[in-house]
């Protein structure tokens, strides 16, 4: 078994690209329904009435499948401790039903926590893009990971 | 019926409300089953071992969640263009299963638009407070507002 991904493998400009994904109609009205109910997330026709041009998910449904994706690409097999937020959270194309998302994070920084040795504190910007390569969404966040235990073998890629 | 808000409405300083809301532990795992299936957010035990303290919500649901209170305050009885994005989410505690979240939007700033002159854009800062009153999350985003239109009466409070 690979060991779990520590602070020191999150080196800047260190890249984990997405696995593909398409978002149907139907996963984009129940998510709206849930939490977005605007007329543009819920229906095709006020959807392309609207500035979208069609039947769009809603922001945070976009933040919730990139979450999703940066899980499988590297959050689900790291020492990750979790985020206290997002600096920068851009919407910059509409994603509209049956679109195929994909896309990459980069590690831009990395620094140790004053207040927990244990810990250290990495900045990541994701970028998620649709079946054309055109970015629709950018996320700029922090992801605190735990160090690797001194004395043990560390093994990375 | 009452008017739609329109731009004119979002005075720097005026405040929305939130519905209080309670989330159980069955929303919080039917959320990240989707989008953020870390163990603190699937598992009371795993979430009481990790910095969490329970089972806690991924921040994404918990901003999600806020969506949904700004629809209710204001956004769907609004004319809101959508958002761009935003500037700054902070996720500052955990929210475990049974919180109940509440909070309220204040409007930060608004201008209009230089490249559409139908619209304005208004900044607010969003809280989201829980039971005992404490901030759990924090967002300010910007919300794109069609302006009043000219020659008709504009009724708002």
């Amino acid at each position: 078994m690979d060991a779990l991904l520590t602070f020191e493998d999150f080196t800047p400009g260190r890249r984990f690209e997405f696995a593909r994904r398409t978002l149907n109609a139907d996963e984009i009205v129940a998510f709206a329904r849930e939490f977005d109910p605007q007329p543009m997330h819920l229906d095709e026709e006020a959807g392309r009435a609207s500035i979208l041009g069609g039947l769009a998910a809603s922001g945070w449904h976009t933040s919730a499948v990139m979450m999703r994706m940066l899980y499988e690409a590297y959050i689900g097999r790291s020492a990750s401790e979790g985020s206290p937020g997002v600096d920068l959270m851009e919407w910059k194309r509409p994603v509209l039903a049956g679109d195929t998302l994909g896309g990459h994070c980069t590690v831009l920084d990395a620094r140790a926590s004053r207040s927990r040795p244990e810990i250290g504190i990495v900045r990541f910007r994701a970028e998620v893009t649709n079946q054309r390569g055109e970015i629709v969404a950018v996320c700029e966040y922090i992801n605190m990971m735990r160090l690797a235990a001194k004395g043990t073998d560390h093994a990375h890629g």
